[in-house]
């Protein structure tokens, strides 16, 4: 085993720290923290991190742990450190052993036919959760609207489970610099709370963008020129339904008719 | 103003304390609490809650909370307290000015034609999601099997946003005690990574139970011996979907299948 980390002052620690604590040194540097032996080994698969700190130890105790551990010993930029080292790195409660950073993939999206377009949403679980809804509803393109939180966080990269590696993202847009890239979309269903326009009634067989607004206020004013409005029917007396749970519904309701197409063709 | 609150031995603290923090005592008291001005404003159209504590400055800060705060006026069991005495009480970061006990309410079902049934759903802020969904999607009823994070929780209370008053909610089931509440619904689906059947290709305006199971271990095997299995086909790497997801996507299918059916006949 090399040398192991024990002090706060090593430039990795601070590298490390840095990226965690801020999206701009996040985007100046193009690179993402992720934490845990899940999240490494996907990192690994897609490519080289730039660096790697890991409690020997702790990865030993579990099978899967071991198997990276295995994996560790080949790369020259890891490094062994202490759990006390790694506490001060990660923002959560109980560090998974290993943290690391890696680039923000560059994946094409070859003109999705399903685009999700984030505007304003602002809780890290809510957006991970949408990214995850949105690979396995077949989305090849997500967009993000300036004033949507940092899609390259540590919370959202956490609960995104993987999905920053295969799903092309781009974010810190505004509508000028978003409309190149969805050119070929000529639908775009905002939704909202009152709209004539069920989102079952809507052919989300064609190309179409899905833009899901923030927890409290909904889409931009700006977004609504841009796109027409969608609803989700409520029973019942809530004024809302989940950010999350709202775009999931509607994505999957593109898969659904999708699906069906498909299979009336077929 | 009555006498102000300043003593964290006051009986009416202490009690609110327990009801924060024991699920049994909850469950004893047959009492939950209710935080913030929404919540205390929606408790109160439901009937007379136990106990109110709440720091006049801080309501008569929003107009939302100045005119809950003249409703108080008329309770008898509403005082006045101390930002202190109220963070103490609170398992929140930054209490919202006014706690409460209340009563479980009482709701009948109706033999309800949609049945949503949580099978060890842990995360609170999904068992509220949960809820919020089950009512906007025309759920008549829910029930919890043991193991399913406590709905009368603070957490599950805030995240359901009121629908703890509108709900028929029925908790600590076994199967055995869920049967005779369910009988009406012969079609029962629990929700699995892999099944043959597609929740699209299922007929959902028949009467029916939808079963969520645990975030990581899915349902029990109990269930699997009561309940046929439903999936909703996934594309892309991910293993599951967030479990407040999955279930939301089931539900509104649900209800899109029962509105259509209704426009078609209408």
């Amino acid at each position: 085993m090399s040398d192991l980390i024990t002090s706060a002052a090593n430039h990795h620690v601070k590298y490390l720290r840095s990226l965690v604590r801020s999206r701009k040194d996040r985007h100046n540097e193009r690179r993402f923290v992720v934490e845990g032996v899940r999240l490494v080994a996907e990192a690994l698969n897609v490519g080289q991190p730039s660096v790697l700190l890991y409690v020997p130890e702790q990865l030993a105790s579990t099978e899967r742990g071991q198997q990276l551990l295995d994996q560790l010993a080949a790369l020259p930029n890891a490094f062994a450190t202490t759990p006390a080292i790694l506490a001060g790195i990660s923002d959560v409660e109980t560090p998974q052993g290993i943290i690391g950073a890696v680039p923000m993939p560059q994946i094409n999206s070859q003109l999705a036919s399903l685009i999700v377009m984030l505007d304003g949403v602002q809780d890290p679980g809510n957006v991970g959760t949408l990214l995850r809804s949105a690979e396995a509803a077949g989305v090849g393109q997500v967009l993000c609207l300036q004033g949507t939180a940092d899609v390259w966080s540590p919370k959202v990269v956490r609960s995104g489970m993987g999905v920053h590696f295969r799903l092309p993202i781009v974010d810190g847009l505004q509508w000028e610099t978003a409309l190149p890239l969805i050119e070929h979309c000529p639908q775009r269903f905002a939704a909202v709370q009152d709209s004539a326009l069920a989102y079952d009634q809507a052919d989300l067989r064609q190309p179409s963008v899905l833009i899901i607004g923030n927890e409290a206020n909904g889409v931009s004013s700006t977004t609504l020129s841009y796109a027409n409005t969608i609803t989700i029917p409520m029973l019942g007396a809530l004024e809302s339904l989940n950010a999350a749970v709202a775009g999931s519904v509607l994505l999957f309701e593109a898969a659904r008719q999708r699906r069906k197409s498909m299979k009336d063709e077929g």
